[in-house]
């Protein structure tokens, strides 16, 4: 018996007394310990994922936790090793697996969307999905490894080169990981976020937030990269101001990343696809590589983890903190502690 | 004392007798023999690009022809030598030219479009832009090698290799044309497009050629490719729907050459470049490289330019060919010959 955080129906959580099966072969039950609300997460309790989501559904996918105990066959991890999970589990056989890129398998299980996710006190997952996290790493600040993957997988799409400019529009925890990867990556680094709260946050990390209400981001770029236009731009706001503002960034064979979500089609301007030969990079996910590159980064400070982790919140408080970040504004990461009853055990 | 074929306000042209320059420091004098309408002359002759182009103006920039003589300075070139014309002149000192993508440049003079073209009996230009052709290439087809080397650069932007699937969106010159040097790489190709004369020349080329009016061609590519989708697309259509049908057959990971000029912003299915993490890449004019690679697919025969040219009109001719050519459909590539009066001089 184990509480878990529920999504019921559009924009109703509960906390409930679930039962989680116990680990199968292959498989391992975890004590979660940190969820991050992912904006996923935060989509799926607005009810915009309901043609997808079974409910009732236990929500999460930005973990950290101690494993409690294994399953048949599972050989490498024992009871009390730190770790996060990568929440894929693909079909191996679809062209997509079959051409190497089981991370967009079609017809992928993303844990914590489409089966049980994190938020609960215990949760059996694959031992394949298990990322190994250093002692050294705290677990709270680990619960930003998920997302800094995504970042690092992003960084990657897009052949971020030392010494490039680029353009992230969009700073919420995403855009500013990406921003952080980045800078990591030799590039030198611009965010365009509406939120004063967040610039104020970029600024204090040392990275250069402009707000587009008030500057004209296109002028500034010229201005920054002597007319030439800047290499990369991110697009991580979701808004048809964001992609219009990534396109007009980029210089002669610049890059976009596109990383937000736009669920309905945008007007793109194409004919500047042509006209300076750009180049728009989808990017979805992470694979093992970006995950281990995230931990890493983490672990050694280059993502200032706790810098991002605005609050934590007891599992028993997740709903409200659900209703709270629907504001949006001035938080960028809250955790969900799901150690509460459970803490000596795991911790 | 030379014709030409100039525009000279929306949908009209005329001929008239001009006085091109002699050739100056680095310049060479040429007799034009064969010169194609391409539609970028159709988008001046109906009146799209009176912004950008000065009139009167002598169109033309898909030509063939032989140097009359050589200004100051001119080395390698004399007379009576058969050549083509890359029509670009860069400033060289922009960003794009300083990062080496000359043929961008950000102050780019398209010769034929910002400056006087091929139209005419003797056309002078600078010894730069020169590409030297084969004896063995008959003038007619050799008139091919510029939109071959625009289909060169496409193939190349996009990637193609061997066995790939290939799906090219739009049957005009260009799209053939990018069909046959895909299929030249090793790729499978599939030609999309609506004329029953276009998809009849390409079948007797050896294509396969589906209509997308009748067809259902996502579902004809998810057949051929065993659910996969398609390697690569090429938008060559300029249509809204072209865009659609391009991005809908590609499979994960799948590349989408935008070759068509989009005038206006278009509505794209951004969240599919997210959900198969697709790659957009623009493709624009050429390099040198191209330019020299397309001499060597018209003279081996692997483009069957003589296939493709639909019809040679006299240079007197051509205003009306322009007003034929309005109506699309069954033709191909018609060419202006420009060697009336001079023929026993310059063939």
């Amino acid at each position: 018996m184990t509480l878990a955080v529920r999504y019921k129906a559009a924009r109703t959580l509960d906390t409930a007394v679930v039962d989680p099966p116990a680990p199968g072969r292959g498989e391992v039950e975890l004590a979660p310990a940190y969820v991050g609300i992912c904006g996923t997460d935060l989509h799926i309790f607005h009810g915009d994922m309901d043609a997808r989501v079974a409910t009732p559904a236990v929500l999460g996918h930005e973990m950290s936790g101690r494993i409690v105990r294994v399953g048949p066959g599972v050989e490498d991890w024992a009871p009390g090793d730190a770790v996060t999970v990568m929440p894929l589990r693909w079909d191996g056989s679809c062209p997509a697996c079959r051409a190497g890129h089981q991370h967009v398998c079609q017809h992928l299980d993303f844990i914590g969307i489409d089966s049980p996710g994190a938020m609960q006190q215990r949760w059996t997952v694959p031992a394949s999905t298990l990322i190994r996290l250093p002692g050294s790493l705290a677990l709270d600040r680990a619960a930003l490894v998920e997302p800094t993957a995504v970042a690092v997988h992003d960084v990657g799409r897009a052949g971020v080169r030392e010494g490039e400019k680029v353009v992230v529009v969009g700073g919420g925890p995403v855009g500013m990981l990406i921003a952080l990867v980045a800078r990591a990556a030799g590039a030198q680094v611009r965010v365009v976020e509406l939120s004063a709260h967040r610039r104020l946050l970029a600024e204090e990390l040392g990275l250069t937030a402009w707000d587009p209400a008030v500057e004209d981001v296109p002028a500034l770029v010229r201005q920054w990269t002597g007319d030439a236009g800047a290499q990369v731009a991110f697009e991580v706001s979701g808004a048809a101001g964001g992609m219009d503002t990534a396109v007009e960034v980029l210089g002669v064979r610049g890059r976009l990343c596109l990383v937000a979500i736009h669920p309905r089609p945008r007007e793109v301007n194409l004919h500047r696809f042509f006209w300076r030969e750009l180049t728009l990079v989808g990017a979805r996910l992470y694979e093992r590589g970006d995950f281990e590159r995230a931990v890493a980064l983490v672990a050694e400070g280059t993502i200032p983890a706790g810098r991002l982790i605005s609050k934590v919140v007891p599992l028993t408080q997740a709903p409200a903190a659900f209703e709270a970040l629907e504001g949006g504004g001035d938080v960028m990461k809250i955790l969900v502690d799901c150690t509460d009853d459970t803490q000596g055990a795991v911790q």
